[in-house]
């Protein structure tokens, strides 16, 4: 596996190139294009510019609307639902955190639900529009079936993923954004590519025995909820699972559970939907709607401090914060530039060439 | 172990006297009896009246206050920081959740950060006084330390349990209600008493290894978060477990982390304490807000049946509903009684000969 290394202008101009080959107005472009360079940034690399040709061919087969008309169409003075009109999930989850972020200023909390929509990118890129306003921010989204819940051989939920965002002092932003799948898709994408078997307890072979061979999704298995079995908890993950799929998609009247629709565009969607496109949930609430701003940090540089120093099993491992290592690797790639490997970059110059722009090298 | 049977009404007489024994007023005792039968009813046994002598111990020492003045002491239209007055959490956290309802009443969400309280039996209990007015209810707490962050070998956050409660139309709501350890205490100690080892990935031992004998909290060890393991995802149990600890604590000014008062009497509070008592966080969105009650039930339902109906591994074991085994627990023991093991019938007869109160049985 090689590497090449981009800086994040270079990486930022064909990324908004091609949204807007795709039809995207300028705003939208930028926007989805900070989306995705934001993840690369923060080592978040299945999340960012290597999903860019699977946005593209779902937007080939008319699953994405490139010029959405976004819209409120339910509220109260702190809830909304938007609809996404099948826009990129990366404009519309923004644009409905903007929303719960104007309400939390006005009443002190906003939350809003989405329907039809796509994949929203990085849930931690959304909650930190709110923790920018010293606001705690949250979100959330479905997606495609690919988790068997407890007891189950079927794939009825989504990795999806739940995120709390709260701004500390000195210290980056706590922020806990994870997928309620014990592992994300991405680290088994990494273990196939690799050919190397993935730990017991990630996912199960199509009669529901657990396997290490990280290829068991293609030949009808299943990844495993957080907690990997009913021993461990993986009711829990199911449960985790369940309260971002109805939030984001029963709260909505997004498709939820088997009916999300695939993230893949060789998978066509349910003929049947229960919803319209996938959903989110996106929450904002005022710190200072509990205690004065300072008072809240002051304690949460305190508790990550308490969490940075805590006496660890192996001397050489520390405990870590969560959003931290994240937050290191934006410092470090804004001033190093993003690698991607070689498989990306390949892609994304096909891409380029099929789109008729300059290629990424 | 042996089982007595009581009915509801024998079991909540006589917790009512204990309360009001302590000196709690009449509505402060029928509320905290309450919680408590509810969740013998609910078949969560470990959080009922096996807990009574416990908070009696507490109040002993004077760190239970049985005539609080519970106040919300910093608030916008939809969100507060309520002071418990170091009352029982099982009063406390229902007057929070109350004024949560209020505010989403009038505002569509309303969201509680609460401060000076101790342990608030089980959080369905809470977040379900949502549900009943077709809200959605969230409840969370943070507990004594007794769990390692991963990479840790000290004990720095409860078992820091999360709840959401979702209204159904035809089926019983969705209650996800866990613990964010791989395992709760309750688990732990259940073993305890049969002298039975516990799977690996509960606990680990004073080194940080890892151990199947329920018996390592004694001797310095520690429960490990849900995850149980970093290859398993146990970064995500801790960063769930940090999120309810910083939204219950060091939003509302409460102790967090190690600092958090111990549950048992016999164990001393910090010296130098970081807040006051220990914290919780309640919310309520009314369903409403953002879409039709009904449409939100029926899709719910929808939700439920396909779940319910998912293949199974084992055709004798079906995918479990959130909250559904806890529901047909509260019908059966209405009918036919509380079991409750010896040794607590035994600890309950002693409670009331300390109280002069009239037995249990």
């Amino acid at each position: 596996m090689n590497f090449i290394t981009f800086t994040e202008s270079h990486l930022r101009n064909f990324t908004y190139n091609v949204f807007k080959k795709m039809g995207c107005s300028d705003e939208h472009a930028t926007l989805a294009t900070d989306v995705l360079v934001r993840s690369d940034l923060r080592g978040i690399d299945s999340h960012g510019v290597a999903r860019l040709s699977g946005y593209v061919r779902l937007w080939e087969k008319n699953r994405i609307n490139a010029k959405p008309n976004i819209k409120i169409v339910h509220e109260t003075p702190t809830t909304a639902t938007i609809d996404g009109d099948a826009g990129l999930g990366l404009v519309v989850a923004p644009f409905a955190m903007k929303v719960a972020i104007e309400k939390a200023e006005k009443y002190g909390s906003g939350w809003v639900s989405v329907k039809n929509s796509n994949h929203f990118g990085i849930a931690g890129y959304h909650a930190l529009m709110a923790v920018e306003k010293d606001m705690i921010g949250i979100s959330m989204t479905n997606a495609s079936p690919l988790v068997a819940p407890t007891y189950a051989n079927e794939r009825l939920l989504g990795t999806n993923p739940m995120c709390y965002a709260f701004p500390a002092g000195k210290y980056p932003p706590v922020i806990v954004d994870m997928a309620t799948s014990a592992a994300a898709n991405g680290k088994l994408e990494i273990a196939q590519r690799a050919n190397k078997p993935v730990p017991d307890g990630w996912v199960q072979d199509k009669n529901g025995e657990s396997s290490i061979d990280p290829n068991e999704l293609k030949n009808g298995g299943s990844l495993l909820p957080l907690g990997s079995d009913k021993d461990h908890g993986s009711h829990k993950g199911y449960g985790l699972s369940a309260t971002v799929d109805i939030l984001s998609a029963v709260l909505s009247g997004a498709n939820y559970g088997p009916w999300v629709p695939p993230f893949v565009a060789f998978l066509e969607p349910s003929a049947n939907p229960v919803g319209e496109g996938l959903g989110h949930f996106l929450g904002a609430m005022r710190v200072d709607g509990f205690r004065p701003a300072e008072d809240f940090k002051n304690h949460l540089d305190n508790w990550v401090e308490r969490f940075k120093n805590a006496q660890t099993i192996d001397p050489n491992k520390k405990v870590i914060i969560p959003g931290e290592p994240e937050h290191e690797f934006e410092q470090e790639r804004k001033v190093s530039g993003i690698p991607l490997i070689d498989v990306v970059v390949n892609d994304l110059n096909e891409l380029a060439l099929k789109l008729g722009i300059q290629g990424l090298s």
